[in-house]
């Protein structure tokens, strides 16, 4: 069960290391999100669920099938990542939710004992599934694995997220594909917020879990407000950006950040959903936003792409074939602290399994230090300073050659 | 360096855990081969390198391309594993020997600092490479990986071996495919054996190192007998047999196990090639063998196939799908200790990274377990109660389903 916060007291708090934190001015209560700082719009934050509480500004690595891929539970933990996310799409059609639940739940079945959030299905079933049908009802769709059909509404994703005994639960909603024309937008986005009010009907509340709203709505100011105000009327525990990281620029984004979190409770953790890259995570965080999460340090893991404090790498180029450094000499993964770019480079070449497993590591790490230095920044309520530094470290690009 | 050692003086000796065993009666001098108990025709040793000791009968997991496939060395020598086997002709081609050295060598360039054992490179040349041609000064190749053109000799595979750093070196020599004619394997044993004269006579014996030769001579007892005659003439720190596990039956090879270990000198190390299948491996310790290697473990980890205690399991059976039990209770590697059989079915039918680890890892301690096993019944001079007990456990095959 969450813990309930009461009245915040004082306008000091001490953290762990015992620096003190300039306090928000907003009274919190009953809410399981405690705001600790701020510097400009950044927000230092902790989420407390009943396994676990989570260090905001967020990064949440994504487990789609009840793994993140090539990495074991434990070395993802020790990359300092709090909670996971894992997709209700993929587990509902592989292995079933039914079968999570007899065997335990989610938690136990992929030996992963702290916060899960699970995304309510949506998104990929407008990405992956084939044939789609989507009613104000719902959406029936054929399996991307087998064919097989398949229904999900604001009802059954609830249900299968419960099944799966998620921590924190998604609203069903639906996401359209940008660039999309106002009308279409502003349509989707109204059916979602009646997904969104039938999702919280069927939430079991007696369980001690957060569900949270989905703000559509698309790049247009007038429609986010309009989802917001619908979201807030219903009630959550928070608040998801969606429909954004679907296609546009950076640029675009940052134009809706700049309005989006302000239309949403500032009390109530807001999640950006599907971001980023660094530097859309670092904008993000200079707009308010507390929480995220992507597939890109994991896929990237995969493919060859790496990233450091000077930006990005691709292991696969030849420059790095003889080269003896590491990584990133300051990073603490194995990757770092026992292999040169040499040996990254050689068994990626060789397609070899362990290439997937430390450069996956490597850029977990490379996140959740990312998201660290941006706490210990907004602590500091230096966050404007950090956000310079980490420009300015990547303005010249990786190392040079030897 | 090797340490050599001195008489053994006392006719029982005193292991880390205090108990005493039966010494063998031969005398052992200059050796970095300690033979400390046998329990009918096997043998408990030690093997001591310069990068530590080798309890034998060892099972040396393979990391070909200078990775045991789906596994961090920390994660192998957990397992129990003291030494690797390497693969020249992977390495040679891709990311070369030259760059490996100019890297400082296999041992810092793949993390692992323990001893590795290097093959010659002959059989994989046999078994992979196109376009071959073999005269007795060597075998001219095309890659199997880019089709350029390479070329191995004895004189070549110990340089590729040395520049490596391997701690154990083989002969370069020839491996016929079985069944083939008497005539056929005469002669290509007497090459291999020129062969290993001149791999001896370009062995830098100032480095330390150990040099083992390869019997030859298929299943015949009389060209077996000619191979190792000519092998003790040259003088080994160890002595291979090669030539087996190329495609004969288990009965086949075990009769040849019957005669040819006793060919070879009783006092220094007897490794038998690419074996085996554990029920390979308890049958060679049987008949004096006290080395051994094969890609089993390993590739089954990536194919589905596990090994406990009650045989083989083949994961992706729909019989696992739902069962909540480990592979092996009584296993304490992560897939045992952490997860179900049905998660287990789920990730390799998902075909997650996660699956192959976690097999992989499962497959490799149950060899380092079944070897443990195998060395201490031999301390205790119950090696047959040891066999009988491990034949009667795979009676019944694997647990019932629920």
């Amino acid at each position: 069960m969450f813990i309930l916060l009461t009245y915040l007291k004082d306008i000091f708090h001490k953290l762990d290391n015992g620096r003190t934190f300039k306090h928000v001015g907003t009274m919190i209560k009953q809410n399981y999100f405690k705001l600790i700082a701020t510097s400009g719009k950044a927000r230092l934050g902790c989420l407390k669920t009943s396994r676990g509480e989570i260090a905001t500004p967020a990064f949440m690595p994504v487990g789609t099938a009840a793994t993140v891929k090539a990495m074991l539970p434990l070395s993802v933990k020790e990359t300092g990542a709090d909670i996971l996310l894992c997709n209700t799409y993929h587990l509902m059609l592989r292995p079933t939710a039914e079968r999570i639940n007899r065997l335990g739940g989610l938690h136990s079945f992929m030996n992963w004992n702290r916060p899960i959030l699970t995304d309510s299905g949506g998104f990929q079933v407008m990405s992956l599934a084939n044939l789609r049908k989507v009613t104000e009802n719902g959406v029936i769709f054929k399996s991307h694995i087998d064919g097989s059909k398949h229904h999900l509404s604001p009802e059954r994703s609830l249900e299968i997220q419960q099944l799966l005994d998620s921590d924190i639960l998604m609203c069903f909603d639906e996401c359209p594909a940008l660039p999309a024309k106002y009308d279409t937008i502003a349509k989707s986005m109204r059916m979602s917020m009646i997904w969104a009010e039938r999702s919280r009907a069927v939430f079991d509340e007696s369980r001690g879990k957060a569900l949270f709203g989905i703000q559509q709505g698309g790049l247009e100011e007038k429609l986010r407000g309009e989802s917001a105000e619908k979201l807030r009327s219903i009630g959550f525990e928070g608040y998801a950006i969606g429909g954004l990281a679907v296609g546009e620029e950076q640029s675009a984004m940052f134009e809706v950040l700049d309005f989006a979190p302000g239309q949403l409770p500032i009390e109530k953790p807001r999640y950006l959903m599907g971001v980023g890259k660094p530097d859309d995570i670092v904008g993000a965080v200079a707009r308010g936003i507390d929480m995220m999460d992507c597939v890109l340090p994991t896929r990237s893991g995969r493919t060859g792409q790496v990233f450091t404090r000077h930006g990005a790498i691709n292991i696969k180029n030849a420059r790095h074939q003889d080269d003896p450094r590491p990584l990133d000499e300051f990073c603490g993964c194995p990757a770092c602290k026992n292999y040169s770019r040499a040996y990254l480079h050689h068994v990626f070449r060789s397609q070899e399994i362990i290439s997937s497993m430390l450069l996956t590591w490597h850029n977990l790490q490379y996140y959740q230090d990312l998201m660290r230095c941006i706490r210990d920044s907004i602590a500091d309520d230096k966050f404007s300073d950090f956000v310079a530094t980490f420009h300015s470290q990547r303005e010249n690009g990786d190392i040079d050659p030897l």
